[in-house]
């Protein structure tokens, strides 16, 4: 099977609908047919059985799909091990990274990395944190940039940590917080529970304490959010206070300012980590994605 | 059963833990557990079964915590009622509003609007379309905006019909589009299917469907982010180009920037509309800020 039935087949796995998968491989209907029934030939099995419009993979036909997955991916590997043999720093590195990240700060970092290294080209995707994780596992993404707190065995390095501010467009007078209303931040990151999206619990929960720490009374949360841009614009029109991490604010931001402190002294932060396979510095230009990030030292204070 | 019980009783309901629901009510476990006995005593039935640290709620529970649900409502509407037999404007005005509106277009709007209204409070939240009309359906939002193409049988009002351009950093020759690289955006809206989130699948084929119009392979997608601010980000830094709608673009942004019109000068758009229902209309409040949104023309071409 070469690559080209590979991707084939794996595209109407996807789709589950012949239509829709000849459209998105820019060929006929009867031509994909046509390409189904050789390989139906060729390894002796059905692949597809009709059901209605749509189509079923046939217990073969899945395990054809995860044989045709194996074949992309090995066919992958064995490029990239070539193009690291040359001397050149050159292929495709893929990167998942966390969305406030990708906002924030990393468009100007991959523009310097392309001009030092211009034969690379970037695959990106921004992409929750437990998607993250299992795409460098099975060697989808070769770094990760992730938030917060988690559990990754294999190599990390702390890119960055920020604390957290308390904004507001008119000065604040803390005591007074219980009555204001709060613009709050909820992500609406999947996976759903039962009430709703599961929202970033563990962030949720270290705001939450801060706030326990200072008041025994709830917040008065009158506006829930998923966007720390969003945030800002509603606090500059004074329509509350916000509570967002120091990465989504500008110089040019003209908000009163609250760094949240516990009243141990300790303030409230979000750490930004590298994470990779200890293996996937095999490849050169990973190496030389890493030790770039790593010299940039996003962890010292900025100016 | 009295309201303070009704929101114990919901809170409850929705951690599965009385240490957790505690916490969120401000109040020791103890105490809680004591107003659980109590309500028991009261109904006569036993309301939750601890399993393991959580707990678990008995069918009779469930049927008091429908119960419970609905005396809020009934609470709610009576006490809008009342204050809606005052004359003066007053009461929550409780919306649900795409992210996208919200981030560009809402603050303004919600901040005039209170200046003419300062007695009314919002209670906002950004919602996906499907969680919007199902709380319009049941009363809890008011009012709702949404983007994009759906079904929704009551009062809709278009409040404006955007383009979509494509933008890039530097001039581009459309004919040469499909060798460069995409920056793509990719809502990751839940609910999730097979293959990961499901995106907004009629976005997506619209912006095809244009493609397709004008070209017979493939984009060439290298980076897919969730935000248009990302996308305007990686665009500036020359990474590549993107499809944002205008929106998302400030008159201060200096991209190059191509309407997209299919082959029959069609233009890809993408509207906004009010929506509501009728019956919503009976409050002073919802009137309104139906009127308001409406007066302020935003279909009208913007300067």
């Amino acid at each position: 099977m070469d690559v080209k039935d590979c991707e084939v087949l794996l595209i109407i796995y996807e789709e589950q609908n012949l239509s829709k998968a000849a459209e998105r491989l820019y060929i006929t209907q009867p031509a994909l047919t046509y390409r189904i029934r050789q390989l139906e030939k060729q390894f002796q099995l059905q692949i597809v059985q009709k059901e209605g419009k749509n189509i079923k993979f046939t217990s073969e036909g899945e395990h054809l799909v995860e044989y045709a997955k194996k074949t992309l991916q090995e066919e992958h590997r064995f490029k990239e091990f070539i193009a690291n043999l040359k001397s050149e720093i050159q292929g495709t590195l893929r990167l998942g990274v966390s969305s406030h990240f990708t906002q924030y700060r990393l468009a100007p970092i991959l523009h310097h990395f392309l001009q030092q290294y211009p034969k690379i080209q970037v695959f990106l995707n921004t992409s929750p944190n437990q998607e993250i994780f299992q795409s460098l596992q099975n060697g989808t993404f070769h770094v990760g940039i992730v938030r917060g707190t988690f559990n990754w065995v294999d190599q990390k390095y702390l890119i960055n940590e920020e604390p957290f501010y308390l904004i507001s467009n008119d000065e604040i007078h803390l005591e007074k917080l219980p009555e204001l209303p709060r613009i709050n931040y909820r992500s609406d990151t999947p996976p759903m529970n039962k009430f709703g999206y599961k929202p970033d619990t563990l962030l949720m929960e270290a705001i939450d304490g801060w706030w326990k720490d200072h008041f025994e009374v709830p917040p008065l949360i009158t506006m829930n959010v998923n966007n720390y841009e969003t945030c800002k614009q509603l606090v500059q029109h004074g329509l509350g206070y916000s509570i967002v991490p120091e990465i989504c604010l500008k110089p040019q931001d003209r908000f009163f300012k609250y760094q949240m402190l516990f009243k141990n002294g300790q303030p409230l932060v979000r750490k930004t980590w590298l994470i990779y396979k200890e293996s996937a510095l095999e490849l050169n230009l990973v190496k030389e994605f890493v030790q770039y990030i790593k010299s940039l030292n996003l962890h010292l204070p900025m100016e």
